[in-house]
């Protein structure tokens, strides 16, 4: 087992668009539990989209970036957790963590969640069985609120929230168009995950386009406009929503590496359509996760909803998955696998074919 | 009594701002009831910034601009209705109408609605105690949902739906404050509606001159903007909503008459405030009116909600008073009475006063 624990720290702040010298990776000694803490090995490390808006000055310089992590406890002198157990929380891009795991009151960064192999692959427990999971959900069924014959437009659809937010929309019995950022993602969106239809936002060269665009594919209009992205699909989303349309706001991507926002025009449509937008935050909802958790595993172990995750291997691999992320350069949900998995009985490198299947 | 029933028609759509040369008067006989019709003597029209919109397409040219009217039965051959009868509607800018009075659950153009004189002066049927009223209760209650201790910011706070709202604000134990177009009217404000506080927002030339004199007036944060306005002050608004702030928008003054909409910068605040807009009209909760009216009729009886009505005289200034209120020329509700008010015992000219003390 190596002794040097490699992070990835936030070395500058973006000066609009992430590249991959705004972060520099650290070597630190593997850490030792004190009274009460808990090791805990990495596994697999989230890329996340919303980083890049809490590196403007949320995140502080020169420390490891804060994300979620799966891993497992190496050693333990805290009561509740055990060495061997799987484990998330939000822990780091790095390889070791310390943690002081507090109760279920306080703050996110003590805490950590059990994961349960039986749910599904344990990687899941940062993607679709955890917060982008509960994201979709919650955006979906919470504040979308599709009925049947109803039309449920996502951006960003072949991502690691919009993904599922489709195949939701499909199980209340709507119908599910998507926006993508290139032919193979559409591809994707229509033939393995069920879109009804769905266009690749790059061939828009205008808000009209994008109009027209949803004028063909939402021929009855939109119900419920699930916004990742903000912009110009905002606006041409709120130009096609129908009567008492409802728009849950999960990410605003477009927005998060363009200081110069050239704002939304026509939000006249929200009166005109009697229209609901509503931002939400999945970290108000982390309660639900436990009563959620079952019925999310059933559903993809039945196969009623499909899951795309693409692993990247080593903690070296992670500056360079985030910014060609932002780029939209994935599909399905990034992680960067650390270690090997206990569960895969296999190297990192085939357990991230598993995964990425 | 005259045989001449002058109309207001509109002869032409306005190419941005609203003048009076895109009304026209016309002069028509006063109409006979035919079998189960009721003629109507108008009394107060209503004079409303919403009619700006639906100039632009849903009103058809050379025909009385429908609003709502307080009126009086002249003649009836419906068995609902008999002469003497005060009633109100949707009838249009005219002296009189004939009207088939049709069930509760056809179109509102079809309706009429009693009026009950015990519950404070009729004028009030189509103002305090009718849409305006009532949208501003549903704005604030339902949508808004102040709680004790909370702030609501409310523009075109001197108007006919935002003087209620700061007053329901209060009564909800919010903190009131109120922007509007003029020192008098932000004076009024203060001194007649009970605002905590209110700006002049002439006086701020730019988003960030808004921003700050939100910053000032509302030092906790700005939990409900009851939006009358749009445009720049929904874009300060936003800037300085606070977490889980409610965004009920009633109406976008500011945008009614640019067709080149500059667009509202900074809708990344919705997500990061996990904020919710709500769009919404009146007449999708218009079945709520008799059961809200005693309510507001005993708020306004004890004096516990005050309500400024500005009352113009004769069918002929109907389109100066709609040009000027569009202008911002009003405080409060405006309308325009073309008939002796039957429960004042008085004239047109004094009963205007009293109406609008």
């Amino acid at each position: 087992v190596s002794t040097v624990n490699t992070g990835v720290v936030l070395a500058r702040r973006p000066a609009g668009r992430v590249t991959e010298d705004c972060f520099r990776l650290v070597e630190r000694p593997v850490p030792e539990p004190g009274p009460g803490e808990v090791v805990v090995r990495h596994l697999y490390l989230s890329v996340d989209p919303y980083l890049r808006g809490r590196m403007d000055g949320a995140f502080p310089l020169d420390e490891v970036v804060q994300v979620r992590v799966v891993g497992q406890v190496a050693a333990s002198r805290h009561e509740r957790w055990s060495e061997g157990d799987l484990v998330w929380g939000f822990l780091g891009w790095q390889e070791w963590s310390r943690v002081r795991p507090s109760g279920e009151a306080v703050g996110i960064e003590d805490r950590l969640w059990p994961v349960d192999p039986a749910h599904g692959p344990i990687a899941y427990a940062i993607s679709a069985l955890g917060m982008p999971g509960l994201t979709a959900w919650v955006g979906t069924f919470d504040l979308g609120r599709p009925e049947p014959g109803e039309t449920v437009f996502v951006s960003a659809a072949a991502g690691a929230v919009g993904s599922l937010v489709g195949q939701f929309a499909r199980l209340a019995g709507a119908r599910a168009v998507g926006s993508a950022g290139s032919a193979a993602k559409v591809a994707h969106c229509v033939d393995v995950l069920g879109y009804d239809a769905a266009f690749d936002y790059r061939e828009c060269r205008s808000v009209g386009a994008l109009v027209e665009a949803l004028r063909t594919t939402c021929p009855d209009g939109v119900d419920v406009y699930f916004d990742n992205v903000g912009g110009p699909t905002l606006e041409a989303a709120l130009r096609c929503l129908n009567a008492f349309g409802r728009v849950p706001v999960c990410g605003m991507i477009s927005r998060y590496e363009d200081p110069d926002d050239p704002g939304v025009k026509g939000l006249i449509n929200v009166l005109a359509k009697r229209a609901t937008m509503t931002g939400f935050s999945i970290y108000d909802h982390l309660h639900r996760l436990p009563g959620w958790l079952p019925r999310m595993a059933e559903l993809l172990r039945s196969g009623r909803v499909v899951y795309h995750q693409e692993t990247w291997q080593g903690i070296g691999s992670v500056p360079e998955a985030f910014v060609s992320m932002l780029a939209g350069g994935n599909v399905g949900k990034r992680v960067v696998q650390v270690g090997d998995d206990p569960t895969s009985g296999s190297t990192a490198a085939t357990s991230s074919a598993a995964a990425g299947s």
